[in-house]
């Protein structure tokens, strides 16, 4: 078991990760709250709830907590504000107040919309969460940002709200179909690029073993990954723009995540595709060689496959002009200035881009033939 | 023309009350802010954009802004979390961005749900608040509390968004219905009641030309009100509870709200019986004496007509349940002390709550007769 800090001023917290922790989150939330809860809001979703409930509400009961359960229904095309609507409701139904706690357990959707109810409800009460994904693991969990998406884009709508404390249980790992757990994996990879090169290393290394889940190099890669979240996370009220960093293959992995209606590709493998493409940008900006380009393309593609985008390039520009990320209507894009350095543009030709989807596209057909 | 100070540590801001100051919105928004937002989105509804569009298109198109325009539906029924989606929907096709702000002109409604919106807009952005009703002035343009409604409940999603600045204009108050300009009276006889004794005599000896809207008394009597809320909101971060005090008459009055399904009457008119209800308590708590409460409760009346409560006992007692207020489910009263003297109870019996509310149906009846 490994704690790991995340040093936000205003609200540092822990984030615990290990074999088997899930089973005792009931007493570290005890810990970490000084205090019982009045009600326990467990927020999850039915696949994961059939395989884990039992463990988590063991947990709770044995801590001495009062929870009841509400289920959100899986995947990102119900990550709207009806959806959030409906658990408030059911949180007044149930007679949460402001001594509450909402305790998210499931994927990013779980913990994005379940962080967003605790952040509106009654204007805030706290949330714990228990990411029970590979993608939620390394980055929905941690940081805050909390939302849903709305009709024009993704996560317009939300707030930053830190959880209380995060607990990460690799065994339920254990549970993730293998699509999933490779689209996490590729949030991993990101943090590889980004900031830590011995992660990209142990990436390269140990792919036969983390694709099998062996224990140990999991551990290590998720414990990593948190880390550069937390360091980055951590350190943006201070530097402000660092943060951004964490965006890197996000600008056009949104658009393309929107474009086919969340519903071709899950959030990691659009991601995947960004990453391909800020790195074909940051080649053609002249701001990374083509030897880099290709050991980190490589990368990301040994840990495919990729699924095919099958929408119009047009249709995908139409949704970078809604990104969160512009300024005035500008697309920034986070591109790499070498090994574990980014720097932010946004002075990329609106052909380089259209190319860039082109190939993209062009590519995500052949190796899906 | 005035200007308060609202201190906030994270975030102090002006709040600026005079005669035509709507004229100088969009000069004051560009120096409090020391740039020009990409884009405004001005959220209004229509009855008072019908009256005072015009002096604020006027007065940021002449400072230069880009502004564009989102009516909501008038009437508290409409504060809910549908019609801030479609605020957002409406921002994201606008192409507002995170450089850009939100200003509310509007009453009470308007600058909750704007302020709302403009929280979790990608995840927050500013608003300045143009309060138009007397209740917005004194009440919900300051503080930062934001939010909607839910089914169980009113304002059970929200959240703190503190505005950066807030102008107020009197002039708005002319065409302001009486039942409206009344209700907001209400609010300013709370600030009174619970916080500045020169008020309650003002209001005492001023009644005639208050009711009439001569300009001298009803600009004193908000700076008052103002000064009461900024004072309240400012120590609030070091006192915790003193907040509370600023709940005097909400306890009773949101649930008469909620019971009447929010149409019988306006939120100052609900609170002012809430007021008369929590004075009763008081009295039979033996908090307040009986001279005192005559007093009081006489002045509220004096500023009436209140229209009748229509709605049994236990529908009003059912609403209590879910109150914000609550603390693992029971209600909590801030009740009177003395003069400007309250303090919060959660040990009124239920056996009490019931018999004061049957005297305020009883009550409400005959003087509606």
């Amino acid at each position: 078991m490994k704690s790991i800090r995340v040093s936000i001023t205003s609200s540092p917290y822990n984030v615990i990760i290990g074999q088997g922790t899930l089973a005792q989150a009931g007493k570290q939330i005890i810990s970490v709250l000084g205090r019982r809860p009045a009600k326990c809001c467990v927020i999850t979703a039915q696949p994961i709830w059939k395989h884990w409930g039992k463990v988590l509400e063991a947990s709770l009961k044995n801590a001495g907590l009062n929870a009841f359960v509400l289920k959100i229904p899986d995947g990102e095309r119900h990550k709207n504000l009806h959806e959030v609507e409906k658990l408030l409701v059911g949180m007044a139904k149930h007679g949460a107040d402001r001594t509450s706690i909402v305790i998210a357990l499931g994927g990013g959707v779980v913990c994005d919309m379940a962080g967003f109810a605790a952040s509106i409800y009654m204007r805030g009460i706290p949330v714990v969460q228990l990411p029970s994904t590979l993608l939620a693991q390394v980055d929905a969990a941690i940081g805050g940002k909390t939302g849903v998406d709305l009709k024009p884009g993704k996560n317009l709508a939300g707030s930053f709200h830190q959880p209380h404390l995060v607990i990460e249980d690799t065994e339920t790992l254990r549970t993730l179909p293998q699509r999933e757990y490779r689209a996490g994996l590729f949030e991993v990879i990101k943090c590889g690029i980004i900031r830590d090169p011995r992660l990209f290393q142990v990436l390269e290394d140990e792919r036969k073993a983390i694709l099998a889940r062996k224990q140990d190099p999991v551990q290590h890669i998720i414990e990593a990954s948190v880390k550069v979240k937390a360091d980055v996370v951590s350190a943006d009220e201070r530097e402000g723009d660092l943060r951004r960093v964490l965006n890197f293959g996000h600008t056009i992995g949104h658009a393309i995540e929107a474009a086919t209606g969340y519903k071709q590709l899950l959030h990691g493998e659009a991601v995947a595709w960004g990453m391909i493409a800020a790195i074909q940008i940051s080649c053609r900006m002249k701001t990374l060689n083509n030897e880099l380009a290709t050991l980190m393309t490589d990368q990301i593609k040994s840990y495919g496959p990729l699924p095919a985008i099958r929408v119009r390039r047009e249709h995908i520009i139409s949704f970078l002009a809604s990104d969160k990320k512009n300024v005035a209507g500008v697309p920034h894009f986070i591109l790499l200035a070498g090994v574990c350095s980014t720097v932010v543009r946004n002075d990329v030709p609106m052909s380089l881009i259209r190319e860039v989807i082109d190939s993209l596209l062009t590519h995500s057909k052949i190796s899906n033939k």
